[in-house]
């Protein structure tokens, strides 16, 4: 099938390109799909990639432009100059994708693309778009869209359907406005054919219409489309006129990539970063939370060198320092990442707040229980020693209650001052419940042994 | 707006329920989207929720259904006889929401309600969709679709159209097939709307059109519909005969589910739980991974008994513990996680074996250089005994490459042998990779020590 790009195509058409045969490489790519040529593109060295780009026919070579890796198509525009951005890509693109690749350029050369582009119409809707937060629905919405009067037949509709639709790609949507460009409602493509064509269009939509303004925050855009399964949603201004449109591609992108960034912040790692990276990259990213480690390791080891003495006396307490330190680690990102994800998902919390302690607490103190005891069945089989074994066994029950607490209680903090929750699951927090959860054991054992 | 469902709402419908007042409760619900009803239902008790489930007519019933968390599905649909699943819910719904209600149900219920199924068609369609693995194409397409011949005219085609249109919700795209169901490519509304009636439909339509087959795996469906956007895939058997679509919605849930059982892995939970759940659901999802942490950490302790002589000797070894657990850990699931990401997002990987592996050695060996450094300096200046700060310094090092070459393979391990290489990134091998980073450290502390 035509999306399953091999090894072999790979090597054939670098083996093309060094012989810098055109024609046989236009002949391989040009029924490629945009997406697919992007692919290629990002598999071959800079020369290699150049010489197939400049081989692409303008709105080809603008479609695939779209699909290139942000960082490959920064450093790809900044060698060209701007009357070409704006003539070969710009005028080729959706208003959305034009304004993010807008977005990406220095300052100065923005406002000199901008003014080459002859549309003035799609400059204009692309300085729109650049006022918007990158984050919000403004900020990923199209201006692309077809619209139509309330006061209008179905046969008027068509008629103007068939001008409007050739900047659409795919209609999904009907909108339907008022005479100063507010949403009334939504007209199905289906409603449109099924309905005589003398049918006053006030008859047939449906006002009932999921919308979102221009400030609504990305991740509940994406969250209200998924709930009501939309292929797309309007967006208006504070006064309900009709600015543009999100489509479902956006939110599966947006889906992802908030999956990513949580799953990345769980393992550690900073930024997104692939096996495919180069090795310094790699290296970046994975950098701050060994360090964070580090540092908390060298905390513990301070504070375990408070309690030399108990140590050197009582050599078996150092046994079980791996496992207090591990099963508060563990516990605490459980309990974390129960509420980011929760949180994340959105779904919402209708429970009050004395009951979701209560249930937190409850959890934990069975978990704390269980583990407790198993470990003080361990420990009284194996050593026998009662001090030891009600040393750890107790000190795990206190660990397991705090980091759980600890784990609950973080992210909802973070989320209230609007810093994202899932840094509790990150690096920072994890260490320091490893670095009490030592403290607690030391200290309790102390107790049992006299010691300090 | 209509999708924000407030604490207020609900506390006013349990007052409602309370009362009996069945009035007021249509009222308030009934012109809800069945997604937020069901997220309503979610919130009450079985009681409350019964009464006003019992309050819907039977399509919004049926929809509401669906919404519905498989869970608290199953238990409703226990208590109900056949014949009221299969009339009051099974028939209002689409094929494949309705073979995922049926597939819930236990076998002998199933043939009952599919004996119970009037439409004929319909229960035909819902057999055959049960015979697909739920995890393939075949499994999560609707049978509902748009289909014309390609030898119809435009007009023919629109006349067609609005007699299968009443059983499609949404028409998205309009296959074309040929005289024995193969199909031959697809036709946008908007292509049917701009040209004459008379045309033909097989000058019109687009033949280059992107499919799967039935047995095509979800996770590739996902990956084939966001790469090209999408809004909808048909799905062919093997000899390319139209059997049905999957849309967008369908894709939205997969890429969610995908990236929810990683996180879920990497964060040590197993199970799909919300801090909503019960207690013992919350306790059950955690146990596991606590089991084998504990499991670890005792495997630990039994090691560093082995040691017991050592560790009262030069008890400063003892503090260096956590550190190195830690740091094994870390590195292991950082390694992991970045090849399971890499692989969930179905990245084509180009690279040779021979690069791949020079590039992780590189990673290695630097995050190891630097840190070990990092270690030396403190321990040289913090506590100046060589014999420390080199059995550290080295140890770390060592067990730091180990545990990246351990967590970049282990993944890859797994998924040639279709296993889910995020079980690496789980609890068994990160508390491999500290029990395995402690004994490094204590056999190379040995040598130094002279003390084993």
């Amino acid at each position: 099938m035509s999306y399953e790009i091999t090894k072999e195509n790979i090597e054939q058409l670098k083996i093309l390109v060094e012989e810098e045969n055109k024609e046989q490489v236009v002949a391989l790519i040009e029924d490629l799909h945009p997406a697919d040529i992007a692919e290629i593109l990002e598999d071959m060295n800079a020369e290699e990639a150049k010489f197939i780009y400049l081989l692409l026919d303008g709105e080809k070579a603008s479609d695939v432009l779209v699909e290139i890796d942000e960082h490959d198509r920064k450093r790809f525009l900044k060698v060209l100059p701007p009357e070409f951005i704006a003539s070969k890509f710009i005028e080729y693109m959706d208003s959305d994708d034009a304004a993010d690749v807008v977005a990406e350029l220095d300052e100065e050369v923005q406002k000199e693309v901008l003014n080459e582009i002859e549309d003035i119409e799609q400059a204009g809707d692309i300085v729109d778009l650049l006022e918007y937060d990158e984050d919000s629905a403004g900020g990923i919405m199209a201006k692309e869209l077809v619209a139509v009067n309330e006061n209008w037949t179905v046969a008027t509709c068509l008629k103007e359907i068939s001008v409007q639709a050739e900047e659409v790609d795919e209609i999904f949507y009907i909108y339907v406005v008022d005479d100063t460009e507010k949403l009334k409602g939504l007209l199905s493509l289906k409603n449109l054919i099924l309905n005589h064509t003398n049918a006053k269009i006030s008859n047939l939509y449906d006002p009932e219409i999921k919308r979102v303004t221009t400030d609504t925050r990305q991740e509940e855009v994406a969250e209200i489309m998924d709930k009501y399964d939309l292929v797309a949603i309007p967006v208006v201004d504070d006064i309900g006129r009709l600015k543009g449109r999100i489509t479902f591609d956006d939110v599966i992108d947006i889906v992802r990539e908030e999956a990513e960034k949580d799953y990345q912040m769980v393992s550690g790692i900073t930024g997104d970063v692939e096996p495919g990276d180069k090795v310094w990259e790699i290296l970046r990213a994975r950098f701050p939370w060994l360090l964070i480690g580090l540092l908390g390791g060298i905390l513990g080891a301070v504070v375990l060198g408070q309690y030399e003495d108990s140590l050197k006396d009582v050599t078996k307490l150092a046994f079980f320092i791996p496992l207090i330190a591990a099963m508060a680690g563990n516990v605490g990102v459980q309990s974390s990442s129960i509420v980011v994800q929760s949180i994340a998902s959105g779904v919402k919390d209708l429970e009050t707040p004395a009951r979701k302690l209560f249930k937190e607490v409850s959890v934990a103190f069975f978990t704390a229980a269980i583990f407790s005891l198993l470990i003080f069945l361990f420990n009284h089989f194996k050593y026998g020693d009662m001090n030891l074994t009600l040393s750890v066994s107790i000190s795990l029950f206190i660990v397991i209650l705090f980091a759980s607490l600890f784990g609950t209680v973080i992210p909802l903090v973070l989320n209230k001052f609007k810093i994202d929750p899932a840094l509790a699951t990150g690096p920072f927090i994890t260490t320091m419940n490893d670095v009490l959860g030592m403290m607690i054991y030391l200290m309790i054992s102390g107790y049992f042994f006299d010691l300090v």
